[in-house]
């Protein structure tokens, strides 16, 4: 597990795993072997070599099907307004906590005050890398106000108001949990995205993470990512 | 256009149309030249009951390729907590607003007093239909506190804090915008799901102004779907 | 490894497993901890009968994220009709063998006399299961015409006409192989079409082997698909 | 219509058009629009210029989803083997005439001379652009087994063998007949991997062929897709 931002955090809960035994797996081998498919080769050489050489050209060439094989389920914790821009990457499958059916328990992101820079006026949807001047004043009072909706949150749930309407004043800071499964092909595109720096750092975080925890899975195919893509 | 909620609504912008001139056409034919097609058949019998009776068999039968040839473009605006339950539709494609890129207006969903009920206990996820004693009451806590949240907003974006972290503080009853593309088919599933007395409300009443954008270009389809999947 | 007709076979490759040790872990055990998500709930009951029920809930009910988390890849060979029927399913991820880049070995799927019957009438895509009265001599035909593509297509590849070329003259019963993944939701969509009576023989057989490969993987589920889905 | 190959087609059937009157509409406007729904900016400028500079913007850098509102339905005419290397585009919606259900008519592919050339050696899935000394014979010979294969396929359904066996002696060079239906962002990425020299020429004719199809209905998208993508 990965902490990621003030209470959130991004694990590797389950991947691809050969159905029988078979020394030396690793997801690289995954993807080797369903690209050799298409040649009609015996998807194992024995030849580590030649294997990194063909993931690395797969990579590079971003060849799709092969990587699609290989497929991770991660549990995250984040916040709301991050989990609306990964909602937006459609071929992942979600199974999110549910707020019609549980109360969130009181817990919303507060940017740092280093996070805490000033709007970028070149480029209309970033922030600059310059510290805000009045950052620890900001940090408070986004604290202050996310804290004063969820005791609106919790005196509406204590009378009574249903959990699916009460949940309507929480803030889009509030931490969200939720599994998530991927294939690599498509993960790999998630992370050009949100690794680029134009993405929002606060999503930026969690896609270092998800290349984190993948790394010692499929070594090979990351490095090429790395090498090719980023 | 259909006025949704305090402040929303649904309207049609586009959908698929002939290329060029086809006398009578109706979305209904649009489906039945599709299904034509596996039988390698004239698509046009000119026989209108025909068409009917197939786009009724294709409904009941709950087909899929035909009716993925008929696609709309809807423009929704609505509350960012039924965004979020429409975004789980992944087959959908969306452009919606960017509060990094845009400031929100202040517009902000309160349910009205005869929709605030009180939490079921039956079914964990939903709401009762009897009236809140205090539903006056709540109504104004909740508008009182969506209204502060959007002052905590605004300050913090005259203080030159970035859009993207102020909006942080927003409440997920903020009204939000996007333009919505789906097939027929899957926005049959969806409209099956969230037409759903299991549904919430708020986002049903999106589901009955699509259904009802939709009649009149594929009435046949739309009552076969009303008696067969409804 | 099953086989399956008279050249092909399916085999289970891969499918998700936990990223750690996880005592008595099963697939049903993955579809429950990700559907425990929504419910913000502990996912591990250490209550078999209690995840059962729940297993037993969501296919009966069509829940379909929880299972969209256990992924299987399998490879399969198959006649190219029976191929041209499974890539009509678009949410599986798929690796074949390219006959642009590899000679395809001389092998054909021949029906066994039992297998060759009639026409249906009453229903115009089906065949009865009435037994040909020539159904010896149309095996033959069926075999002899296949041989000679085969040499058809040798001669001309030893002409040196392109493989990519030559394969044209190749017949639908030709087998081809791939591997072939998809998560339990989407095969669980695959094996009710394709179980049905309406469907192929040719292509039922395989279903009815893939539904054997994941039954020790995820008994509840496949339990549970065959009382309420079949 | 455009005709492709000895017996083939592509004809452009239905897209995407807006629900009332819209004055000056072009499909690169329908972008437009979507695009701009993510800026809450009013989508329509009047400035020819301004929507022709955000289109090549968007096309440059490869946005997606404003190019997904754009949706186009063809039909298409093919040799089974191009119809199976389309079907790998999992995007598109396909109704395809079913052999299970009509009997096919008498019409397969046959290269002409002038494109029969000889493998290549240097890329093993491809052909040379050097013509076959023997080309003439080799266009005879696929001629004389296609037709072969139909007089067998005709007996086979005369004496009453079920279409659905019958047809595996057809050739893959057989004509078979879809409607397709794609958005604007798939059909790019059709596009970009079916034009290049490395896809085999008889996909990269249809490919060509639909480019020309929609070129009048987005003619800025198109010519940015050409300058930036091609």
């Amino acid at each position: 597990m990965i902490k990621v931002l003030d209470h959130g955090f991004a694990r590797l809960v389950s991947y691809m795993q050969p159905a029988g035994v078979c020394v030396d797996w690793s997801g690289d081998l995954e993807i080797v072997r369903n690209a050799r498919a298409s040649y009609d080769a015996d998807w194992r050489t024995g030849d580590d070599d030649k294997d990194a050489k063909l993931v690395n050209y797969l990579t590079k060439n971003r060849h799709t099907s092969p990587f699609e094989a290989m497929v991770f389920t991660f549990e995250v914790k984040a916040p709301i307004f991050v989990i609306r821009q990964w909602h937006r990457h459609r071929t992942w499958s979600y199974n999110e906590v549910s707020a019609r059916y549980a109360e969130l328990p009181e817990e919303f992101y507060v940017p740092e005050p280093a996070q805490i820079t000033t709007q970028s006026t070149s480029n209309k949807q970033m922030r600059t890398t310059e510290r805000h001047p009045r950052a620890e004043r900001v940090h408070d009072a986004i604290y202050y106000h996310c804290e004063n909706a969820f005791a609106a949150y919790k005196l509406l749930l204590e009378d009574g108001v249903p959990r699916e309407l009460a949940r309507g004043v929480l803030p889009l800071n509030t931490y969200t949990r939720m599994f998530a499964t991927v294939d690599l092909h498509n993960l790999f595109h998630f992370l050009t995205l949100r690794l680029h720096e134009h993405a929002q750092y606060e999503i930026r975080v969690y896609a270092e993470a998800l290349l984190e925890l993948i790394s010692p899975i499929c070594p090979v195919a990351v490095a090429a990512f790395k090498e090719h893509r980023l």
